[in-house]
């Protein structure tokens, strides 16, 4: 899953890396940071898989008041 | 663009939430925790882009000893 700060939400990682990359002499815009976590978990289908990443999430992974989080499922 | 600790390489985060999960009555297998980084840039076209990322990602955003990364492009 994809776990990214909130818009509007400070991100000082991304400050970072966006002042990093413009001395560098790169031309970019905004830049944000997040967390991607590949998990292996058995489920009985997809829904299933999603549902229970979804709790993971909810308790333990993200922090809800701050991060937004985006679950991808293998093909 | 996403950033991932390689195959072999110890990976304490990704440890910590396995066995946190566990703890909380997850059953889960591995877990690996790496980085998203959303950039913003200007280029001609999409092979320009990819191009512009992979020497960001050389020169900064990863260490190719420990790290491997995949760049998305929006469609």
């Amino acid at each position: 899953m994809l776990v990214r700060p909130k818009p509007g939400i400070l991100d000082p990682q991304g400050q970072a890396v966006e002042s990093s990359l413009r001395e560098l002499g790169f031309a970019v815009g905004d830049a944000r940071v997040g967390r991607v976590v590949d998990l292996e978990l058995e489920a009985s289908d997809a829904a299933a898989a999603r549902a229970e990443v979804e709790r993971m999430c909810e308790q333990l992974l993200t922090n809800p008041l701050i991060e937004s989080y985006e679950i991808e499922l293998p093909g």
